[in-house]
């Protein structure tokens, strides 16, 4: 698998933690513990240096976990700190620790170094949008592919169409106004506004309005998207660019998703979502996660057929449409912090063996 | 999986279309789309030549089919007519498209080229022979077997004394008598007297017959079988060759099989059974059905068994009996066939490069 | 998969028999046939030299077996002695037969030539413990696991303390006091004293005791325990040797298991356990099974987990404990006995062609 590592990757939802409970988690094929105590949040390798037990299966107290199988002893540094029985404890007993955070509720572990973990990468909500108010809840999925199919899926809403007829029911203007990728740091932004929308199908909006969605797509696989009606006119005198949210008159919603690469074909998505407070409450924000999950499992569908049809014959080339730019950018900005990130790691071995 | 692709396999039942509703088909561990629209049946490659979906998520329209994913139309010679938002296509914008013919109410497709598909082919029931005068029905058993092995299975009736000593209940005689086998055109035919015989045991017959039971057994594996019970000593009287069907004063049963080799360790077994409708009707013919299905669910264990051993020790020898001669016979020929195509692929190469 | 093939490994017990039904077992990956008949046990590869059908699906009748394909006859020896319809049996028509015996109440296979079966290598009780005065009953477990995992874990006591926490409660001084290893002809014997002991916990001891608790554990990886309960000073009187089992007052215990690798990720686990009569009735056997069960499952959930970390990442080391000198010494006694073979197997070839 291809990812980069220095990088924060959601690894669970805050609420799948209980207090002292370890709990097994899986990024980039590597198996992880994680685990909360007095407010903090820890995360080993799971793998125990001793004889390879499951720590995940151990006993947690405070900052410690306890091996269930020989009962080595780790502090949340992944140290080993008592070997009962024995006296001495070997330098090389320790394992992995991942650097942790939590934001949007979510636990973020940061799979580069520890060390060198680089708070300034986790995603944020542009300036002018407060997660606070909006009402929010979201779900979880398992896809079984491989990570990047589910962010080529979220980098060309074409799909909406097809796919989600359905479920979102963009509609036929959908279909004609193209969607403007713009590349920026560690990601793409795209951008679209369907000028005299009825909105989506679901919604049975009363008048048209001008719709605009806008996300970025930011490394490692986080979405970060508004949505909002506008009077019409909006599109054009703001030069189909972003609008100001606060100009809104309808719905004004927030969307983040996150796509985090679990095996070689397993991935896990999360999303959040819900309205602002000006234009929906609880009910809305339940009726819009229904909406996502029947949306989200369309795809599903649509992207495991894919995977067996890519894994039968996996040196056949796709052949891309115009709609793949933000496919290619993001894809290209990967491979190109993968390759980095390779070529520092050469260059580490090089200077430590010189 | 060494198969001619030169040849006519049975990729469904008609039974199994609905009209405009795309059908997935696997064959020679190929996916395929089949369709039917206003009385023609389409077959087309399933891996959509974007970005790999299955081509069976998608939506058919008459003799098109529109992809679920972002929406590619296909004609029914597999060539793009439309992508949605883009002008130009592409000239490699195309998916392999299948010659599909129909017939004992099966779906065939020829697996080599489109264009030189051979319509001769086809199997056909011997002149005196007529399907219509026959009371017919069949069923469907999916093996966990590469095909070779059912068709091992049924080039020796050797193993009816013991696979189906219950079901089809051949009796001693059938152990005593030998099979008479003969090299044809792209098969073998396969002949054997029972004199005297009491029939088989589930039949329950009142007086002793001369009773025949011969097959074609055809590339790619196709069984057209004639059996039936003669007046005592026409088995003798007919220098113990083939008999005119006609002469029949019992059974006069049709049997038609087809192996579909679906995957590396995957098989499709149809059958079609029943009597001439001078011996019997209806529930004859069910009755010959549900012994059919009792049959073909022992040799189902019995050969997954065998495949699951060969897998283990895939380079250990066989020993051939002297029961194998249609089978040596039969797979000498298929063998050479697979040859034949690969010389030729080999040569169109060097032309195509020369 | 490299265990010794010159052992006797536990195939079944001899409670799965039934007169003339053939058993179908599996031993180092091999497929094997066993079947009783007046009284007498054989054991034959279990894949047919004709067309590889499984003869674990044939019919018995004596010391014969016939093949349910095509009706091959075998003698209890592995060879073909009849082939229906064929007058000469070639030469090479047998297949592979094992030796076997009983003891235990398993019946128990030789992996290496069944000419050179040697009868002393099956295990022993001690010479001062008789099977017959004990109320004994078992069980088994199938772990999805390389056997040698299963050894690990039995050649490591120290584990009881956290894996069995709930099971065996082995309390607190069991943590403190070490095991003695010492290396014996084809096996390791551990010893362990604790002095002063309360006893496992959900035995609910009254009075404490000195608790001795030893067993052998021998190739190809059978443990022959025996545990009880003596009188205060009877670990030190003894100079913290073996104790003379006669001078027990409580328990009497003994415990004998064998662990059989089925494939390259799977083992089955047998065990017996039950009291001396003098301590313990059918009651207190059940028990002692039921506590048996409860705590191999424990062992197979840490088993079965680690065996998944080392399938992920095979090639990492791992880190001995002082507690891992009985795994060690017993499979470095393993790997010398799996490398004898294999010279002498080079050098039986090299004679053969010489």
């Amino acid at each position: 698998m291809l990812y980069p590592r220095n990088a924060w990757y959601v690894a669970c939802s805050e609420d799948d933690l209980r207090d002292e409970i370890p709990y097994s988690a899986r990024l980039l094929d590597e198996p992880i513990v994680i685990w909360r105590a007095n407010g903090a949040i820890y995360a080993l390798e799971s793998r125990c240096v001793h004889r390879a037990a499951s720590l995940s299966m151990g006993t947690c107290k405070g900052a410690t976990l306890r091996c269930k199988y020989h009962g080595l002893l780790f502090n949340h540094l992944g140290k080993v700190i008592d070997i009962p029985g024995q006296d001495n404890i070997p330098s090389i007993a320790s394992v992995r620790k991942y650097a942790v955070e939590r934001r949007f509720g979510w636990v973020w572990l940061w799979m580069g170094e520890a060390d060198s973990a680089d708070r300034d990468l986790l995603p944020n909500l542009p300036a002018d949008i407060a997660f606070e108010n909006h009402v929010i809840g979201g779900g979880v999925l398992d896809y079984q592919v491989e990570a990047r199919l589910v962010s080529d899926n979220l980098l060309d809403f074409g799909h909406l169409t097809y796919v989600h007829a359905e479920s979102f029911q963009p509609g036929d203007l959908w279909l004609e106004t193209p969607m403007r990728i713009t590349p920026i740091e560690r990601g793409v932004h795209a951008g679209r506004w369907v000028e005299g929308s009825s909105g989506p199908g679901w919604m049975e909006l009363t008048v048209n309005v001008d719709e605009w969605i806008g996300y970025e797509y930011l490394v490692p696989g986080v979405l970060i998207m508004f949505g909002g009606h506008f009077p019409l006119g909006t599109a054009r005198s703001s030069g189909y660019r972003r609008p100001d949210p606060a100009l809104a008159i309808g719905q004004g919603a927030i969307n983040i998703q996150a796509v985090s690469p679990t095996g070689p074909r397993s991935s896990r998505f999360y999303f959040l979502t819900g309205p602002h407070r000006r234009f929906g409450d609880e009910a809305m924000r339940d009726r819009m996660i229904h909406v996502n999950y029947q949306a989200f499992n369309e795809d599903k569908a649509v992207i495991e057929a894919q995977q067996k049809m890519l894994d039968h014959e996996p040196h056949r080339p796709v052949m891309p449409t115009i709609h793949d730019r933000g496919v290619i950018v993001y894809n290209h900005l990967v491979d190109n912090l993968v390759a980095e990130e390779r070529d520092l790691a050469v260059r580490d071995r090089r200077l430590a063996t010189a």
